[in-house]
C-alpha cells in the first residue's frame, strides 16, 4: 500500500506502527493523535527503528486530521481505557464522541479507506463506525479474534511442546467471557488437538485464553497488553495490503450469517484487497451455538445501550 | 548449527544448499560431490548469492569425504535418477553402492551427525542408510511428505483462492501412487477443507498431488523438480537446526507404530534438536488404513528386493 | 507490483523467478519461453517452492507472447550462451533476432513495462533493446555490476573475516576484463578497505572479481553461474518494485554523463518507482578514467559491430 | 544462542526483548526486573507477539536473580532516568548501586555471560560493570553508537531521498554533545556523502543526530526513545549470537587504542562469537582528534566522579 494511517498513538497504536513499518506494509505510515507532538515523537522513534531494521517505510506523525489524506487503510486505535471505578457505560460515554470525530475526519479526508477498528469495546465501536461511515461492511470492521488466537497458540505450544508454527486455532465471538472457542477446529500440524491433550487440558487452555488480557493487566497492573495486539492488527493489515485472501477472525457486521443481522460480531472472515471480502459461516454444534448466541445477545444489548447514549449526546 | 553438509551436488542438492545458505541455518555449509570441482563451482555461486541476500553463511564445496568432518547434519542427495528404459531394479543396483559409500564416509568423518536421506527411492535408501549406520532411528530418516504437502497446499490455494499461509495438509506413505492423503485433516484457516470444496474437487487435488512430480517432469522432459524439493528439505533442516519440535511428515523407521516394524515409511513425526524425536501415531479410518497397508506392503517388498541386491554385490 | 514477467526460462531466468517469488516482489509472476512447456514446468516447481516458503505470489509459465499482458516489469534473460569454437560475433548473430523478437512482443503486449535486460552481451543487447523500444532510458536498462559487486563482497569477506553485511563496494564498466573497480569507494563498516588490506590483497580481490564468472564456469564446465545472477537481478527488481531509490550499478544509456553518449555502460544509478531514475556521475581519478574510457571504447565498437549485423539481417 | 537475559524491564528492555524474540536470536529469553510481576506480564505479551510472528523463542519473566542461570548474554538495561531538577550526580548515586547489584548477580549466576550495558550514563556504567566483573573487555561493553548511527542514516535518507539500506555511517565518542561524527566515512551506495550534500546540509544532519534523543524526549515529554534503542541493541546481540564479525560502534574499555587506557569510550569494534573481539583503531584528522579527546576527557572526569561516589557508598 502507498499510505496507511493509525489514529491514536497510545501503546497499541504505537506497537502496531512499529510492526507495520518494520514489515514495510506501506510506503508511508502516518501516526495521528490529538497529542500531535506525542505522535510525532513516537513516529520518529519508530522510523529510526525501522531504518535500522532495513525498512524503507517513511513514518510520520502529527495531530491534524488532514494527515489522513490519501490513506488506503486507517487503523482506529484511539480512545480511553476503562479506569478503576468506571462503569462500562462511563467508558462508552467517553469514547463514543472520539470515534464519531475520527469517523468524521476519515469521511472527509480518506473517504475510500478501509477502516480497521481496534478501540474498545471493539464490537460496539466497530458497529458505530460502520453506522456512521456509510461504507459497506467490507470496508469497516474490527480486530478481536486474531489476538485471542495468538494467545491460544502460545498456551497450546506450552502445553504440548510443539512449534507454534504448526498450531492452528480459531475463536469467534467477543474477547474474554464472551469468546466462543472452536476447539474442534484446533490442530497441531494438521492433527486435531484432542490427539495430544485431554479435555481437561484443553479446558484450561480455553480458560486461560478467555482471561488472557486480564492475566497481563493483572501482572503489569498499570497497563494492558500491546505487543501482541500490535502484531495481531498488523497480521490483518498485511492480509489486506498484500491481498492474501487470508482466513482470520474479524469483528464483522453480520447480514444474516449465523442467524444474525445488524450487529458486529467476531467471526471468521476472508481478508484481501477489498478488505473484509467474505464472512465464513461455519456450522456450529449445540454448545458452540449456545455460546455464540449468548455472545451475540450481549453485543446486541451493548449496541442498544450505545444507541441510547448517542441519542443523549 | 555450526556445520551442515550436503552430499550430492545435483540439482536437488544445489537447490537445498541455496535455501539453507539464504536462511542461515548454519555457519558453514559444505557441498560435496564425486565431481569435486562441480561442487566447488556451485558452492561459489551459492555463496555469492547468499552474501548478496545478507547471509553470513560460508559455503564451500569439494570432493573429499574428509570435508564431512564436524558436520552436525548431513543431507544425502546423491544418486542417479531413473533413465528411460531402466527398470526400478536397475536404479537400485546403481544407487545402492553410492549410498553405502556415503554412509561409510559419514560413519568415519561425522559419526554423530543427523542423516537426512533424500535420494530416490527414498524409503528403501533411508532403510539402507539406517541399517548401515547403527544410528537410532532418530538420527537417520528421509524426506518425502513435506514436498507432497507443499504441492497439495498449492492446488488447494488454486482451487479455493485462499492464502497458502492458511492451508494445512498432511500426507503419509510414499510418493506418487503409494501416497496416503489424510484429507480429513486438511484445513484452511482451521476450517476443514470439506467446507469449501466438494468431494470431487478434493479428489482431483489428491490425484494431482499424487502425480505432482510426474506433472513437472512431463513438462520439463529433461529434468525433475528441484526447487520445491529443496525448500521441503530445508524445512526439515530448519526444524532440527532450530529445535522447533515441528510436526512434519518424514520417512521414519517404524518400531511397531501403525502395526509395522523394520520398515521405513512416510509418517507424521516431531522434528527437533535430536532429529526425529517422535513418531506420531494417528488413528486411521478404514480407507486410510487400506491405503497405508498397501503402501507399507510395497515398501516391504522393495526392501526385500534391496536386500537381495545387496547380497549379490 | 501486480505483475512481473521473465522472458527466457534458462537457468538465470529460473533462478531469478525463484527469488522474486520467494520475496513476494509481485502478486503474479510469469515465466515465458519459446519452450512453453519447459517454462510451465519450471513455474510449477517455483510456485510450489514459494508456497512452502510462505509466499502468496502466483507463478505461471508458458510460451505465448500474450502472457506478457499487464506486466509492469519485464526481465529479458533469453538468448543462447557462447559455445566453444563460437566467435563473439556468432553469438550476436544468434541472439540479436531473439532480442528483437522479444522487444516486439513487449512493445505489443506490455508497452509501459520497465525492461531489465540480462542477456549477454548485456551492454550491446541493452543498447539494442533501448534502440528498438523508443522508451526513455529510465525504462530500459541492464544488469551487470550488482553481480560483480556481490562477488567482490564475498572475496573481501573471505580476506578480512568481516560480515558481508558491512561490506560496501562499487564497480563500473562491463563484466570481466572491462570491469572498472572503484576500490577507493570500498568500505567495511564505513571504514575504507585500505585500512584492513594491503594494496596487493586488494589487487588480488579485483582480479578474482574480474574473473568471477570464469572461475565458476571453469569449475562447473558445463554451465555458467546463475544463483548469484538471480539474486543480483532480484535486487534491482526489488529496488524498483518497492520504490526504494537505491544506488546500484546498472547498464544505462548515457546521455553525456562521463563524457559519453549513445552508449550503454555500467554506471551507478538510482533505481526507484520509475525505473532507472538517475545516473550518478562520480569524479574518476586518472587510473579509473583510463579504465572507464577503454571499457567504453570497447562497448562502442561492439555496438558498431552490432549495427553492422543488424544491417545485414 | 540458547539463552539471553535482559535485566531491567523498562521501556528499552521491553523493546529490546520484543525484537530479540521476533528475530529468534535465542531459544529462551528471560526478562528480569525487581518488579517481577511486571517483567512477567511484559514477557507474556512479548511471547504472544513473537508466536504470532512465527517465532519459536520462549519468553519468560520474573524477579529472581537465579533466572539469570545459563544465560550466554545479558543485556543490562536497568536504572532510573534523570528526572527534572536532578543533577547528573544524583542519577549516578541512584544507579550505581543498581548496576553493582546486577553485576553481583551476574557474577553468581551467569559468570561466563557476555554483558552488554545499555543503562545510562552508559560509558561510566560500562566502566563500572567491567571494573566489578573481572571479565576481559571482550565480555563487557556498552551500546551507544549504533543508535546514533541509525538516527544519522534516517536524516541522511530524508535529506537525499536515497534508500536507508544504502547508507553507511559511523560515529564515535559518547551520545549527544560528546558524539564524534566521522562524516568522511559516511557513504550512500559506496559514494561519499559529500557527493550529494553540501557541508551545510551535512552539518545540520550532525547537529540533529547529536540532539536525536532530545528531539524525541522533547516531543514525547514524558518518555525517552525506546523503539530505535531496542533495535540498536538487538543488532549488537545479533552480531554476537550469530558470530557475524560485524563492525559496529560499541562502548569499549580502551587499552591504549586512540592513545587512551582505563576508560570506556564509543569506538568502532568487531563483534562476534566472543563478544567484542577487536577495537578498530582509525586514524583521526585534527578536527576528529580534538572532538575525540574532549569526549574522552569528559568521560575520564565522569569516571573519577563515579569512583568518588563509590568510595562514599
Amino acid at each position: 500500500m502507498d499510505k496507511i494511517a493509525i489514529v491514536g498513538a497510545g501503546m497499541v497504536g504505537e506497537a502496531t506502527a512499529q510492526i507495520i513499518a518494520r514489515q514495510e506494509l506501506c510506503r508511508e505510515l502516518m501516526l495521528i493523535d490529538v497529542l500531535g507532538d506525542l505522535a510525532q515523537g513516537k513516529a520518529l522513534d519508530i522510523w529510526q527503528a525501522a531504518v535500522e531494521s532495513g525498512s524503507d517505510t517513511w513514518v510520520y506523525g502529527g495531530g491534524r486530521a488532514a494527515l489522513l489524506e490519501d490513506s488506503e487503510l486507517v487503523v482506529v486505535s484511539a480512545g480511553v481505557p476503562r479506569k478503576p471505578g468506571q462503569s462500562r457505560q462511563d467508558v462508552l460515554v467517553t469514547n463514543l464522541p472520539i470515534i464519531d470525530g475520527i469517523m468524521r475526519d476519515i469521511g472527509e479526508h480518506a473517504p475510500d479507506a478501509v477502516v480497521l477498528v481496534v478501540s474498545n469495546p471493539v464490537d460496539v465501536l466497530t458497529y458505530r463506525a460502520w453506522q456512521l461511515s456509510e461504507r459497506s461492511r467490507s470496508r469497516v470492521f474490527g480486530q478481536a479474534g486474531v489476538l485471542d488466537t495468538a494467545r491460544m497458540k502460545c498456551f497450546i505450544a506450552e502445553e504440548t511442546g510443539f512449534s507454534a508454527r504448526d498450531i492452528s486455532a480459531l475463536v469467534m465471538g467477543g474477547h474474554g467471557d464472551s469468546m466462543v472457542p472452536l476447539m474442534r477446529y484446533c490442530t497441531v500440524g494438521s492433527v486435531p488437538l484432542s490427539h495430544f491433550l485431554t479435555p481437561d487440558q484443553i479446558r484450561r487452555i480455553v480458560e486461560r485464553t478467555r482471561k488472557g488480557g486480564g492475566e497481563i493487566l493483572g501482572l503489569k497492573t498499570h497497563s494492558s497488553a500491546y505487543d501482541a495486539p500490535g502484531v495481531a492488527i498488523a497480521q490483518m493489515v498485511d492480509a489486506i495490503a498484500n491481498g492474501r485472501n487470508r482466513i482470520l477472525p474479524a469483528v464483522a457486521i453480520l447480514e444474516g450469517e449465523y442467524g444474525r443481522s445488524d450487529i458486529a460480531m467476531g467471526v471468521p472472515c476472508m481478508l484481501g484487497d477489498e478488505g473484509l471480502e467474505r464472512v465464513i459461516e461455519l456450522e456450529l454444534n449445540e454448545e458452540e451455538r449456545t455460546m455464540f448466541d449468548a455472545s451475540a445477545d450481549q453485543v446486541a444489548r451493548d449496541i442498544e445501550e450505545m444507541k441510547a447514549i448517542v441519542a443523549k449526546l
